[in-house]
């Protein structure tokens, strides 16, 4: 069990639910950083860490000519995987709730490609919707007067903590077989989903499904690591070139390979997120029994309540936590966890939950 | 009155209402153009020719310090627009109907732009829409991490032939000037506004509201021509730049200045478009006297009726429509006028509409 | 013989010697511009005027399966077919004279390639210069961390007015194989090199040799035309649609395939850019008899004469021409013919200069 | 005195003169980022950390009001200070040998903008060469058809390891004046300079002449770390939208600014690297001492020596050294320090340049 009790605390400050990356590492992730101050090393990802990760990688994907790269942060490595992939006049289809298309700053615009966004439902978008815009596109008669869609953009989990079902993604893999799409997954917290009783789909499905799938380190136990997969042999010949290019290719790419070295040994990654995920439970269950709703069901480490002013300003004055906007009367609060959240801390939130104030 | 009985006739194929440009060019346009070969002319733009021509334009927007170009193209002009305004992180709001998100092969994505899309009521969108996400942009926390929302894309008339009224106008104006956005209109098919009754804004009230907007000639009598008027002094300084990285500036640009010298005189603009609405209306009157019902009403150039199969086919063999898609049961069949519509196809069609076999 | 008598003159004003570029096309292009108003078309090129003068080419070219097109300007052209063919992290190798290097305004850079410069010799490079360059690319170990050369931009004739032979031109195509670099020969002002006695590759040979290659029409005789041809079937599948993305698919796309069609009919092309050269060679003679240098011998229609400061007020009072920087104590004037350039224009040229004040 | 004894140590392989990045970090920057692991922290750079080390940095530069930034990469940095400050159609002026020109993949042209080459000696432009191209632009007449030259770039150390005095600094920045040039100066490698007895350029006086530099810690003692400073206030108000775009904020900034806390506090950043210049010193003298040239004078960590082919291999089979290319019969091998090179490794160097075989 990857839980250790040496975690440093902070404990001069309000418990901190606010995020999911308010801490530097998981110790063993700045055991394996430290441990790197004792060797030297080729430069710009060209190392044994980084290779002998990628190894890992490729033996828990099932995938052993997969190409691995690692890079610092999700928006670098999705705008590097669609720009490395696409032609110009091609776009990527994406849920309009989408990280690339909300959160990134128009960074695959910047790349010069359209997203073609489709409506989600609490995240996820589906083989059919999908199917429908490509038939559209085919159909109507814009031929090239419009951005050809090429590519699907999925989150696992979403951006609404919704996790897509192997059945689901599946069936996308087949939308994206009958119109020869690309299928890139973005899994900035996809330690989340791997540490979910929710979830159905292994790292060795992911890589047999997607044509190209990133793990996330940042949001889950590294301190800067993005993993991107690239299952079918030959399809990665030139994505150094384009790491490159955008910025991607870190001068002492071993502390990349250092960080999912420790994260990819021993379970590690799903064991301190499975952690995460059951602390969110134990909150949830806490606003359950008081009475308190939910925006949606999350089976991940984020739970979005439905709070009144006088609830979220109890809560405030107590933890960290991030309001997110309101919905009818109630102001929707997230509450989320990681690694490093202490049951001592989820104790103190679940007392406190018990003490609101009622609804009215 | 303009609609001179010497248009070089085409009487032996079927009447055409495909769209508004098959044809080459009204006769003025021509007799214009054709003058310019007895002249010598500077290049790229900087001759007389395109200098009158923008005092005309400058002269009709009552915008006499105005900045005034000419391009070959709608999508030319419009990216071209776009490019020289915003920064790189900033985005254009626009209908999600409207031109440049849906028919311009990701020209304004490819300069390195989001598009920030609204949904579109017949495809306007409304002040509250652009005030309502600017202030979720400003409010949300989002703040560097999504595009900045900094133009305003209009097209009028709109995709959808429906025209903004003065109203609306100003009071996207306002949104606009609460919250520092540019605004563009995007005026392809000006002319059909112009020249619609049910228009009531003038090119000095487009100057007034509008940072830039285009009028545009290629589908209103010119053969090639979109001017672009930057009506405040100082504003469109660096333009030439743009338009020149952007392939916009033609070497024979009194071509663009003779075109449009000859639409802008003696109101032809108006007065050519005006004609082809009026033929429209006569269509839309028959379709409405045969029981057919329209797609919408338009008040413009173009007619969306809703056909049987049936009638479809008996329609498309004596004349040139073109199929826009299924509406229920019901083919969305599309006609179309121009200045080179003429009296007895009108009657021709007319009369095939009444032969028309019955829904059902 | 085309040079007909009935070309409208402009004899209200001084000769023009200016440049290439100041009248609006040969009586025979516009001719051809004219009969289209008796037509109706299909839009964005899809009609028979542009299948019928493609089909033209095919057959000069000896090319029956090439992919041809029809744009509005020579960057237009230039941008799209770098942007439609390289890949991100590519770069186009040119002369650092080349056009797309020094006149236009960073188009290949805004679509996002650079341009590896080589030295010029009078605006020519040599297949040893690419090869060095591509050979240190490839030995130097700088890998990803650089662009990687993947084709090859020449000028015929170039912007030295010098003429690639066909044993230089086959020398870099055999660079091109081997090291698999794509050609692209920049055909601007292409019918000067054909019109020359000097020149000794044929339009079938260009087929043969590039990948792609332009002929252009702007500077040639046409209004407003550049052709690109690309001979190797199946080279040009999605070209239409990044001619969209850059603005460069005219609506009304019939008016290029018509100005084309009038040149490459009955040789036209040739022979009024033979005479352009013709008289620019009368130019060059009467500076040679006058004991008045040229900055480089000249095969086609600009010649570079140095003059004294004198002279060049001499010559300006009376003719159109263009000061294009000093050389030593001289002033370098531009003398340029054309299709239109008449007996008489050139006579009073040759007379002034024989009354030209000795250079000291 | 900053470099302890206590580095560990990596004496199982062959003493490493290959590059300056091959080691994680000097001791006293990893003891600030373990030191992280006890806090919690505001995410993108907005924590207390990166303030605190932002005001170490003013006040160093004596620029109370600068805005200072930090990235985890040079690439990243330059490229996104070039993309936030340029317009699309202006470029950047740089030495050709300059790592924005030959070793960043084209980050600057994806960005969309070009880069105006002047020729280096050793590594360095002047300021007369700067003042002709942009007067050469401004003169030239080609106005609007050429890329506006609207920034300076400088590295500092250059790539050549020469350094640009006050007095040249104070020229370029007069030309910048003169024409309203932004100068931007790169510092990936400054630590070497403000080391380097050589030097008379302080930080606060680059903070007066600089409108942006860059201050880099990966190859100066930082493990991944590049601080950009605007001097002027106001001037960076939208960088970190560029920044996000640029795939540059890193959601766990901290880990920026802390290791520059350490670098920026007791003089650490200028005394390592300091014992690095010495330590290369006393290699140049070696070399010096035993007759071998070096290719160019260099005042800071790199010495290129002019080897043999038989004295290469001697010191490559006990030191790792990197081969930059030939020279006449030479091979250019480079000799790299670091705050890490310590004595006993340079003594050995020192022994074994004794013993080479003479060059005959």
């Amino acid at each position: 069990m990857h839980q250790p009790d040496h975690i440093p605390t902070t404990s001069h400050i309000r418990p901190h639910f606010g995020n999911d990356y308010h801490r530097t590492a998981h110790p063993r992730v700045l055991e394996e950083l430290v441990a790197t101050t004792k060797e030297t090393f080729s430069g710009y990802g060209l190392d044994h860490r980084c290779e002998q990760t990628a190894d890992l990688i490729r033996h828990l994907c099932h995938a052993p000519q997969a190409g691995v790269h690692f890079m610092t942060g999700g928006t670098q490595v999705n705008t590097t995987a669609i720009a490395a992939t696409l032609r110009p006049w091609q776009a990527v289809i994406s849920a309009d709730s989408g990280h690339i298309n909300v959160h990134e700053t128009g960074s695959v615009e910047h790349a010069g490609h359209k997203i073609l966004t489709l409506a989600h439902t609490l995240g996820k978008i589906t083989a059919t919707q999908i199917s429908d815009l490509v038939t559209d596109y085919r159909t109507s008669g814009v031929s090239e007067h419009a951005s050809e869609p090429k590519m699907v953009y999925l989150s696992q989990p979403t951006e609404y903590d919704t996790l897509y079902s192997l059945a689901e993604l599946k069936e996308i893999r087949e939308v994206c077989n009958t119109f020869d799409l690309f299928l890139l997954i973005d899994g900035a917290r996809l330690g989340y989903a791997l540490g979910s009783p929710a979830n159905d789909i292994s790292l060795a499905e992911l890589a047999q499904l997607a044509d190209m799938f990133t793990i996330g380190g940042t949001k889950c136990g590294a301190a800067f690591d993005e993993a991107i997969v690239f299952p079918k042999p030959g399809t990665d010949t030139y994505f150094r070139n384009n790491m490159k290019q955008n910025s991607g290719l870190l001068a002492k790419g071993w502390l990349l390979g250092a960080q999912f070295q420790a994260l990819m040994s021993d379970n590690l990654y799903v064991e301190i997120n499975a952690h995460a995920n059951k602390q969110a439970q134990r909150i949830a269950q806490a606003f359950h029994d008081a009475g308190i709703s939910l925006l949606f069901p999350s089976p991940t480490n984020q739970q979005f309540a439905l709070l009144t002013e006088q609830q979220e300003q109890q809560l405030s004055a107590e933890f960290i936590c991030q309001f997110f906007g309101t919905h009818g009367n109630f102001r929707v609060t997230r509450f989320c966890t990681s690694w490093a959240t202490e049951d001592a801390d989820i104790e103190k939130l679940i007392a406190a939950i018990k003490r609101l104030a009622p609804a009215n």
